[in-house]
């Protein structure tokens, strides 16, 4: 029994965070019992990184400096919790992985995905996610869904372009992989999109005992 | 007349912060006033990223993402403050910079230089700094200058092998270039450590004026 490594992917008001707890009790039901976390973030040292992510300054972040905290937040997620779970044989999900860094710093902010590639390869080495699910919706669907429920983050608060870019950039990664990645339509009623989970769960749970 | 970029290195209780506004004085009264600068740090988001790296957490922070912080930090200081301000041919002096990162995270840590050098380049590009003093002086001699004067930070609570390292590769660093390093006996008093300040002074002026 080897461990896996799940991510979920998507803008705000994707229903990542309804959906990750949806997959986990059934993977519950099933006997597995999966590590749920998110990025960036998910262990102490990492989630004071992401406080300076996500608060306003009183100047314009860096892409750049913004780039290296998403890694320095990765480093600590991976290094401290995620490959000592993988080691242990865990199943692992998390709530954004690199995908997101792809589509938010190089489709969103524009950073060449040859720059980020190479603080990929420094930080994970060789490990990548075994199974991603991106969240897909309409932007303004997903932009009026984050806008309802609570107060926008420095990312939240980005223009329609920055979304399109992000959703293109998810959805151009999914067509280059297919073999990794599996498209979820989230623009549907939400019992619609968990009927969409149940052939993931299969999936994970055929892997996982593999 | 170019920008100059001038970095002072070594241990707390070396007398950095003293001797920085000492040559600060000296090139004032020549006409040349320099920016005055620190890492990690130099700008509001840079110093937030700091205060991460210096305070206690409830984990240990890992040596990957402790690195990434610092470059994180380091990209944004560059990038809105140094490299405009040596583009407007200012003088730059900062308390410290990438050779610290060598000595502290290669040196004291043991991260792969090699490893240090793919994150220098990719924040830094080709900027060097133009000149380096690196004050040197017996590890007892400097923490027991630190232990003096304040509460410690989680890097001055390091061991003597740790500091040990820190020294050595600075005199690496300095022995194997050097045109761009100044090596300042600082275990003398004051007066003398300054007396050897004046032909750097003269050092910079002349740069500068090319």
């Amino acid at each position: 029994m080897s461990g896996l490594f799940i991510t979920l992917e998507g803008p705000e008001g994707a229903g990542k965070s309804t959906n990750l707890h949806y997959l986990a009790e059934h993977l519950r039901a099933a006997g597995c019992e999966p590590l749920l976390t998110r990025e960036p973030g998910g262990t102490p040292v990492a989630e004071e990184i992401r406080s300076v992510l996500l608060s306003q300054h009183s100047e314009r972040m860096d892409d750049d400096a913004e780039l290296l905290l998403v890694f320095a937040a990765r480093a600590q997620h991976l290094n401290s919790l995620i490959r000592p779970q993988l080691a242990a044989g865990k199943v692992v999900i998390s709530d954004r992985f690199t995908d997101a860094t792809y589509a938010y710093q190089g489709g969103g902010r524009g950073i060449d995905p040859a720059r980020i590639a190479v603080l990929e390869d420094w930080v994970q080495g060789s490990l990548r996610p075994d199974l991603t699910l991106i969240f897909d919706l309409p932007v303004e669907v997903g932009m009026a869904r984050a806008r309802a429920r609570s107060a926008l983050d420095r990312f939240e608060q980005e223009h329609v372009d920055f979304f399109q870019a992000v959703r293109s950039t998810y959805l151009e990664r999914a067509a280059a992989f297919p073999e990794r990645y599996r498209v979820i339509d989230a623009s549907v009623q939400l019992s619609a999109v968990q009927q969409q989970l149940h052939a993931v769960v299969e999936e994970i749970l055929e892997r996982w005992h593999d």
